[in-house]
């Protein structure tokens, strides 16, 4: 039984092609999750380890041959496919370490008649014990890493991805604000982060990060400070729906924002503004920059600022990469690619006052066919706690 | 500046010798937060990938030498370490990918003027970009693998490590109770698993995973499957207190249990207090098992019936491994081993029976000086949703 591919096999084909590669094993948790279409392994979600070894689940494409491909799952796997049905014909849930992982994907490619396949693998991930396996197995096979490959497979959104990216958004900011209500005087950064986390929970999402600060704080862990009156709390915190992540920031203030507190968000805000009105199909990635960067210029406090913009989706910076600074290698890859509806970009500004503190906002923003939609696009001025 | 150490330098370097290692480069959050004395990067805790990089912290350590121990961790992990401050007198938080967390445990290493060192890594993890960074930077150097050395020095676990899984089995245990409590007829396996993961974050465990079965089924990933009046309900969880795991099942039944369910718990729970009769320190691992095994053949079910016992701590399977059969390579390497105070034992007994379904305890059971000590041992009989 066929099943209809959550991808196109033509768009892959060809990257394979242009990377020179025949053989696509895919094992990040966001890349299997992409390629076989929302399934993601239930039990080894939070933690890979086990016993000696570690959980690498291995979605094997052969470029051309869909009827090839294969997926390696964990021993015991078998009850997460019963429950969420996977289109690859040959199915082994067996596996319980990197290495076995890489040794049933070796048999599935040596009985498929490849002797000297150039293997596409996610170098930053794929652990030694199973390269010295592939390396074994099969002595006449090269490497390539997929990294990019993949990314670039992902960098446009179908509907129901930005229907995903939209919940989680929408969950993300409704969980602040619910805990900015919460929020009273003498509640400490880790017990703020641990409601926040309630908050995603109760909505359905999968709590990822908080990043903090409270008052004329710089430092962004949550730690044991507590929030006085009249002092502000900035959170900036990612949740998964299904997968999908959302990442945003959001102000807050116990008491009514001061004239400089006003004067720093409606900076950031118009910051954010600015932005915006880069986006539409077709524009630069860069022009996101150049714009935003003119409007902070303009700002008084424009020495204290710092914008920036990447592209979010099941990871937290993936295409397009648009960071034109900062110590991310490779960041700015896509400043002079055209945009196209689908991708989604994350846009972010804060500055820092050494009286008030950290004053963020970090939206989500989707290229559309007429422009963009900001998702979850609530919440954006100063909450009163 | 020295801090006393969260560990005997003098095991881990009886441990290394013994490897023929001189050089330890821990990676894994769970082995760098053991060495670190529960240091995790908040962060990353939850997603590895940013950009194109993957978060790999770097515990180096050389042996006899802690004064040349370093740390290399994420850009901005500066946030986490200035409120968890750690030991190593050398820490450099500037990596955005395991190929430069590689790079800069190299320059470590090098500056201390070692030239072929010979390196204890975790293969099961260590990614493919990082080692052809370590190979090139030290041609010289040989590797060894790091993961029995440093699951043989978290084996036998420390008072405060004891608190730390007591506190993760009791809430484990009163999550699974008020999930319990809050099951009426209708509603799906996701909906309880969605309440459980709510009960476990309101009690500050960070959720792990969750298996499940209603009724006469065995499958036991979350299914849309509602439950019904007078059907079983087993839970069998996980989750996390400052990174130490209970794993835990429980039962529950909506309505009063049949004389065919209190016969197969009894059953069960039979075997489960056999086990314990037999740790206390000194008695070897395969003693666990013999007892069990006895009272398992005992039963009237025991064709359907299953028994298992294995370490827990920080993962879900460690030392001392003690699993007579079954599809983990090396689960039985401790069998014949002499148990030790200190040392953490998850005691498991399961039957599946056609009408009623999948009927399950699993308890945590610590060796202690005079015996054993079991950690969340209630809610053990059928529980009345």
């Amino acid at each position: 039984m066929m099943h209809s591919l959550p991808f196109s096999t033509a768009e892959l084909d060809a990257l394979l092609d242009q990377s020179g590669a025949d053989v696509l094993l895919a094992s990040s948790k966001h890349n299997v999750q992409y390629l076989l279409g929302g399934y993601r392994y239930f039990f080894f979600e939070h933690s890979a380890a086990i016993g000696l070894g570690h959980y690498l689940p291995v979605l094997g494409y052969v470029k051309g041959r869909e009827d090839l491909a294969f997926y390696v799952g964990g021993g015991d796997e078998g009850w997460g496919i019963e429950v969420f049905p996977i289109w690859p014909e040959r199915v082994a849930t067996v596996s319980w370490s990197a290495g076995e992982s890489a040794r049933v994907a070796a048999e599935y490619l040596k009985s498929a008649g490849l002797v000297a396949p150039r293997i596409a693998l996610e170098f930053e991930l794929w652990p030694v014990a199973a390269w010295e396996i592939l390396r074994t197995e099969m002595p006449s096979a090269t490497f390539i890493d997929a990294t990019e490959i993949l990314e670039e497979l992902r960098s446009v959104k179908t509907e129901a991805e930005l229907n995903n990216l939209r919940k989680a958004a929408a969950g993300i900011v409704d969980s602040m604000l619910a805990t900015f209500h919460w929020v009273r005087p003498g509640v400490t950064e880790t017990e703020i982060v641990q409601q926040l986390r309630m908050e995603q929970t109760l909505r359905g999402l999968e709590f990822d990060f908080a990043l903090i600060t409270t008052g004329p704080t710089f430092g962004r862990a949550p730690s044991h400070r507590k929030i006085a009156n009249q002092e502000i709390l900035s959170l900036d915190t990612g949740g998964h729906y299904r997968g999908y992540l959302a990442d945003m920031a959001r102000m807050a203030v116990l008491g009514e924002p001061t004239a400089i507190m006003n004067d720093l968000l409606d900076e950031v805000l118009s910051v954010q503004a600015a932005a915006r009105t880069a986006i539409r199909p077709g524009t630069l990635g860069n022009d996101i920059y150049e714009t935003a960067l003119r409007a902070l210029k303009s700002c008084s406090h424009q020495n204290d600022m710092h914008f920036v913009a990447h592209g979010i989706g099941l990871i937290a910076h993936e295409a397009p990469r648009l960071t034109a600074t900062g110590p991310i290698p490779y960041a700015n890859k896509h400043a002079q690619r055209p945009l196209e509806a689908g991708m989604v970009i994350s846009i972010e500004t804060h500055v820092k006052h050494p009286e008030v503190g950290f004053v963020k906002l970090e939206d989500t923003v989707a290229v559309t066919n007429s422009g963009w939609e900001a998702f979850g696009d609530w919440g954006r001025g100063w909450n009163v706690a």
